[in-house]
C-alpha cells in the first residue's frame, strides 16, 4: 500500500513528530512511504526515505528537497519543469499538537479531497483541548479526573487541595505540566503553563495512581491494542521521551483483572464510535477504586502506539480501506433557480 | 481596504451563501472586493466583481473563471503564462454549512497564514454542531433550552413532551427542521432529519416563545449590533429565506427593557470572549420568564448580519485591523541537538 506519512508542523511537538516518522519508516516494512515534511513556516517538502534522520531537519538539508503544493485530490510535486501528482493511496496523519491534533491536517485533507487515517476535524478541536475533552467523557458517560479550568486573565485561586498537577489545555508530550505540592509553588507553575496556552487545567495529582494506555481503531471490526500499563517517572528527560517516540517493539499487557480490563474497553469503544473514525487513538485511563477515569486522550500517539499492536501494518491497511465516507451533499441550483423564476430575472 | 469574500462551498447551504456574498458587494460600498468562489467540487475561482449575479453560478458561467490555489501567505491566482498572488489584507469566510461554519476554511486560512474574519476552528467545530453548542453554553454557565441527542442508531424514544423541534445537529438555515405535535409525525420527522445528519437534537417548541437576535464582534472595543426581534412564521418558503439573506437596510431595535437588554448583552459577551475573537456571530436567544436561553449560534450569519450594525463597513475594518495572532512556536532543534550529542550520532 502506498502511504504517505505527514509530519513536523508548525508545533510545539515538531521535534517529536520527527522522531516518531522516523520509527513508522522502521515499523512499516511492507508498505510504499512518501514523506511529506511540514516545516516551521508550513512549507511542504517531500523527503527522500533515505534522508529521513533527525539531521537533515536541524541541519535545514530538507530544503534542498522538492516542495509540494495542494489541488483537489492530490498533492502536487514541484520539478523543475512543471508539475506531478504524488502517488499515495491514503495519508497518515502523524503530525503531534498544533496543525496536526487540532483540526488543520484533517480540515486539508478533507478540502482537498484526500483520504486520510487522523481524527477528523470535530474530533480534533475536542481531543486537542483537554477542557473540551471533559465535555465530551461526560456527554458520554465516561468518567473523569475532577479539574478546575483556569484563564489567564481569572483570579489565581485554586478550589483543589494540593498536591495538584497544571497542564496547558492545548498541548501534549508533558510540555508546560508542572506538579504542585504546596502553594509557594503555585504561581511559578501556572506561569511555565500560561507560556504556552491562555487556559489551563488543574487536576488532583493522585500519586502511585495505576494508569493504562489501551490504543486501538475500527475498521470493519473493533481493532483495539492490548492494554500497557506505562512505566511511570515523576519527570520524563528528553532521552525517555525520545525512547518513547521512537518504541517500535511490542510490549507486555498490564496484569489486570478480566473485569478491568473490558470496563478499559467498554469505555475506550464509547469515546471512540462514532466521533474517532478513520483514526488510531490512545487514551490514558486511571483505575481508582475499581473506576476506570478517562485522563487524556491523545489523538495522534506517539510513533501511533504501533508497540501495542501485533500486527500494526495490517491494522493500518485495514483502516485505510474503510475510511469515513464525506456525506455526498446535491447542489443543483434549484433554489436559485425558483428565485430567478419568482423574480422573473437573473 | 482590500477584502476577499469567500463564498460557496460543499455544502447545503452553498446558493444562500452566493446570495449572502452578492448582498455584501451591495453593503460593502467603499471596499475593494475580490470574490472567490469555492464550486460544489471544491474548485477555487476568482469571480470578478460585475459576474456577481446569482445566474452566473447556477448557469455555471463561473467555470470560465480564473483558477485559485493556496499558498503560503496568500491565494494564487493562475494566468495563461505563470501566476500572481491576489492581492487582498483579509479574507471575510461567507460559507454557510460545511467547510465554512465546520471549521475547514479557517484551517486553510491559519495554515496558510492568510489574515481572516470567521471563527477559529475550535469556535467553528463547537457552534456548527448544535449539541456540542449545549456543552460549550453550560460550562459557560449561559442557560440553554432543555434537549434530547439521538444519534440515527439509537432507539426513537421520546423523553420530552410534544411539541417538540426535530433539527439535525449540524445544519442551520431551518434545513431538515421540523415541529413534531404529536407521535404519529415523530418517524418521518426524524427520517427526514437523519437524511442530512447523523445526529439530531430534539428540544421542547414553545409556542409564541420571544425570540431575540444579538450580533457581534470584538475588535479594540466591543462592537454590539442592535438587538433584533425577528419575524417568526413556522416554516420559512424559499422566497422568505432568499430575502433573509439579502437583507442589507437597517431594522429597528426589539422593543424590550432595559434589563432585558443588558442580559443578552452579557450572555452574548461571555459566549464571545475568547472563542470566537476575530469573527463576526450572530446569538439567537429566547427569553422566558424574564430568562435568556441560548437558541443557536450562527457562527456565519446570513449576510453576516449587516442589517443589524450602524456602520457595518466601518466595523469590519476594526476587526480587520485586530485580528487575534497565532501564537509564535520557536523550533531550533534543540531537542534533537541533544539526543544527537548523548547518542553520538545522527
Amino acid at each position: 500500500m502506498k502511504i504517505a506519512i505527514v509530519f513536523g508542523g508548525s508545533s510545539y511537538e515538531h521535534e517529536i513528530s520527527i522522531v516518531s516518522a522516523i520509527t513508522m519508516k522502521k515499523v512499516l516494512k511492507n508498505s510504499e512511504l512518501s514523506f511529506i515534511f511540514v516545516d516551521k513556516n508550513r512549507i511542504l517538502y517531500l523527503i527522500e526515505p533515505d534522508n529521513m534522520k533527525s539531521k537533515f531537519f536541524s541541519s535545514t538539508s530538507y530544503k534542498k528537497s522538492k516542495k509540494l503544493s495542494l489541488k483537489n485530490g492530490a498533492f502536487i510535486v514541484e520539478k523543475m519543469f512543471g508539475t506531478q501528482e504524488l502517488s499515495t493511496e491514503v495519508v497518515l496523519n502523524l503530525i503531534h499538537g498544533r496543525d496536526g491534533e487540532d483540526g488543520k491536517i484533517a480540515s486539508l485533507m478533507e478540502f482537498y479531497k484526500i483520504p486520510f487515517i487522523s481524527p477528523r476535524v470535530e474530533a480534533s478541536a475536542l481531543s486537542y483541548n483537554k477542557l473540551y475533552t471533559k465535555f465530551l467523557a461526560e456527554s458520554l458517560g465516561v468518567k473523569v479526573v475532577e479539574y478546575q479550568h483556569l484563564s489567564k486573565s481569572d483570579e489565581r485561586k485554586l478550589t483543589l487541595s494540593y498536591p495538584v498537577i497544571i497542564k496547558p489545555v492545548r498541548l501534549g508530550s508533558s510540555i508546560g505540566v508542572s506538579i504542585v505540592k504546596e502553594e509557594s509553588q503555585l504561581e511559578y507553575a501556572l506561569d511555565v503553563a500560561f507560556e504556552f496556552d491562555n487556559d489551563v487545567i488543574i487536576e488532583p495529582f493522585i500519586d502511585g495512581v495505576r494508569e493504562y494506555n489501551q490504543a486501538g481503531a475500527k475498521s470493519t471490526e473493533w481493532e483495539l491494542s492490548i492494554i500497557e500499563e506505562p512505566q511511570k517517572e515523576e519527570f520524563l528527560d528528553f532521552e525517555k521521551k525520545y525512547m518513547d517516540f521512537s518504541r517500535d517493539e511490542q510490549v507486555n499487557s498490564a496484569q489486570i483483572s478480566i473485569e478491568i480490563q473490558t470496563k478499559i474497553q467498554e469505555t475506550f469503544k464509547k469515546i471512540y464510535d462514532p466521533l474517532f473514525l478513520g483514526s488510531i487513538i490512545r487514551c490514558d485511563f486511571f483505575v481508582v477504586g475499581g473506576e476506570v477515569l478517562l485522563n487524556e486522550i491523545n489523538p495522534i500517539p506517539g510513533s501511533m502506539a504501533n508497540y501495542l499492536f501485533e500486527d500494526f501494518e495490517s491494522m493500518l491497511q485495514r483502516i485505510a480501506s474503510s475510511l469515513p465516507k464525506e456525506r455526498n451533499i446535491v447542489i443543483d441550483y434549484q433554489y436559485i433557480d425558483s428565485i430567478q423564476q419568482a423574480k422573473g430575472k437573473a
